[in-house]
């Protein structure tokens, strides 16, 4: 018995995924069940870099989601509409899903999960996060025993890309951006990846795996790294740190109105300084990491390729062939796989970024006055602020730089304080103020 | 329902099982549904770290695995024997097997699971590779749709300690070593972790899973790290690299007898010089980490700690729970879930050693002659060793010390070439011959 697929897009993962079912041979066996049946795509004249019998090629792509005969539809088309449309339809005719598109399911999963409980149905998305990093799967079923208290990644490949190349090459973030965008490592709109939206999409959903809880996008405190200068790269190696983007999750107990105490997460994305012994600091270039970290665990490190037509299409192949072996073992339509379904229904409360207990290095420009760092620090000491350091690094014109490394404090305190410095005559510009892991 | 396991064993690992399943909350809430219903021990009486109603244990171990009243039999005894014989004897009472031993399962893994599949029950062992690391559920469910060209580990913790130690305080092999033993790193009899027979296991296993075949534990070629001198990794370092215990199998094409190709597979184990930019040069201390290479998706790489209580003991009960999971989705009993069952019969064909072409590392001690530089040359040219550097790096006492680094070569010639150049009169000794990768 062959499984039928309908697959909804042939772009780049799209034919990715068609190559691997076509050539079977030295895979898993079970690869050599799945059928591709119907594939949906704009256009049908598109010169392509794959051969497909044209009786399987269709616009009519609504057709493929009802289709009696299809029994997995492999959502491959990206971006928010049609394809929630698509995969929700899907579902109400009875369809199992593998999708990779993380833009829907980081908005939708709500409505997607709870559909496809009702209907009986799985929605496995391996594709969506670390590309062909098996993360999603070690999440559901080989880290289950754990209390997970952190997730750390590297999970866009751009950013990544643009930070490791700042800080080889002392080049400036628009510069190496637009050699980015001409090796293809970039989009011509950089902005999803830049301003790390594409990160926080892909957080939210390690986060809901790991704390069982559903996570509201707009929870997530997230800023991009078009702020990173190369000073701030260079100054960040002396003192022992590279500066990656980094999307985290953190489970932790905050005090409540009464003497009781609530589990909130944190859960944000941002440009850190990451000490150079920290397993995350040697991941360069395009590769993503995720780090897991739980009780009785203790740290566990996913590595690989993040993005690209051949690792993500390995990561749907595996998808389908996961839900074709469930359905082969005869299972009771009335029972969902407990690991592979999605059962928890809750959001998980977040705590707003105030709230965060952190480390920051701050640079400032300031006039070159005598008692510039005693004013600093005063305004610090007074909001609680406890430093570590404080530098004159410099000279910027006639301004001279400053760089503050505070040991953890209170965000909250530590914003108050600055707004207090920004006050301050001597004080021209904070250029950066970088969170430190 | 709850599913009631009989642990076998309540050592280290055991210990460490029994307190996840005590101590549900927090975790996947199938650990919920997990009895502990007997524990096998050897003694009633020996004080332990757990506290367990005292009617679970007991000394018959024999009449647990055969209690109609067990679903799945979680071996952590260790060693050869009884625990063959427990687990086939509980396949045969129809029990599931989860078990952490890789000796077992790398000697008898043919006869277990052959019995496994005629009584249609799994046996999962994700403990046994890799301590806590998903290395194992990954590479049957994750990376299914991959051919898988290569895999190379440090799946030996004890020995990557100690050569990290001999690396960062230029310490002797026994030096570190007795620290090792004394710091809990290294048993008294440290035989099966520095010669690379722990390692063995764990790459047939690992290239069991990945190739799809059997493997014969005495095809592996192994070799440990008591050659390994604080001279070679001094020298290794100012070359560009750091010396591992690498566990590597590798999929490979061969020329047959006839004009076809024949698929082979290298499987073997040794200290190995590593490229400082390799992703796994940076594994230090105990930490484990299994890097997989294949089409389409590229290199990925695993990593954690390779053992200890906590880490194992995650991965047994999520194997309790994986079958836990699949049992309660209702399944047909005839037919075993695809990717958690091991369908394969036939055994891989290994490639000897002698056809095995690596680069090679080798260090002599001769006397201080002129032209003995021009006569070891010579020896390798003419068996077509063809040399990358030969540099006269020092003295010992009255004896030159030289390095010489090859290009890619066959073994077999390389070899040659080294028992022809001990027979000349200028060459004292060969102290270090090591692969680089």
């Amino acid at each position: 018995m062959a499984f039928k697929i309908g697959l909804l897009g042939l772009g780049t993962v799209g034919t990715g995924t068609a190559q691997i079912l076509q050539q079977p041979t030295g895979r898993h066996p079970m690869v050599q069940e799945i059928e591709i049946y119907k594939v949906g795509v704009r256009s049908l004249d598109k010169p392509r870099s794959i051969s497909l019998p044209p009786e399987l090629l269709t616009t009519d792509i609504e057709a493929i989601v009802t289709d009696p005969a299809v029994d997995i539809v492999v959502e491959l088309l990206g971006g928010l509409e049609p394809a929630r449309s698509l995969i929700l339809k899907a579902i109400a005719h009875g369809k199992h899903i593998v999708t990779a598109n993380k833009a829907v399911i980081s908005r939708y999963g709500d409505e997607i999960f709870t559909a496809a409980n009702q209907a009986g149905v799985y929605v496995l998305l391996e594709g969506a996060v670390g590309g062909g990093i098996p993360v999603i799967q070690p999440l559901k079923q080989s880290l289950g025993a754990n209390q997970i208290h952190r997730i750390t990644g590297i999970v866009n490949g751009t950013t990544n890309y643009i930070l490791t190349q700042m800080q080889t090459s002392g080049g400036s973030f628009n510069d190496i951006l637009g050699d980015a965008q001409q090796l293809g490592y970039a989009e011509a709109d950089p902005t999803a990846d830049v301003d790390g939206l594409d990160a926080a999409d892909k957080i939210a959903i390690l986060a809901s795996l790991a704390f069982g809880g559903r996570i509201k996008l707009q929870d997530i405190h997230c800023e991009g790294i078009r702020q990173v200068s190369s000073a701030d790269i260079a100054y960040a190696e002396k003192l022992g740190f590279v500066i990656k983007l980094l999307a985290l999750a953190k489970r932790e107990l905050m005090a409540a109105a009464d003497t009781s105490q609530e589990e909130m997460l944190q859960v944000r994305v941002h440009p850190t300084l990451v000490p150079k012994a920290h397993p995350l600091a040697s991941i360069s270039g395009v590769y993503n990491a995720i780090l897991v970290e739980g009780e009785p665990i203790g740290q566990v490190m996913f590595f690989g390729p993040g993005a690209g037509s051949g690792p993500t299409a390995s990561a749907v192949v595996s998808d389908i062939v996961n839900i074709a072996a469930v359905l082969k073992t005869g299972r009771d339509a009335e029972r969902l796989h407990p690991l592979l379904s999605c059962a928890h229904q809750h959001y998980c409360a977040i705590s707003p970024i105030s709230e965060l207990v952190t480390r920051f290095y701050t640079r400032f420009l300031t006039k070159d006055h005598p008692g510039v760092i005693g004013s600093l620090g005063t305004c610090f000491g007074e909001q609680s602020v406890s430093l570590e350091s404080i530098v004159q690094t410099g000279f910027h014109g006639e301004l001279a730089e400053i760089v503050v490394v505070t040991h953890d404090v209170r965000e909250g305190n530590f914003r108050q304080a600055l707004e207090e410095i920004r006050t301050l005559d001597a004080v021209d510009s904070i250029p950066s103020i970088l969170r430190v892991l």
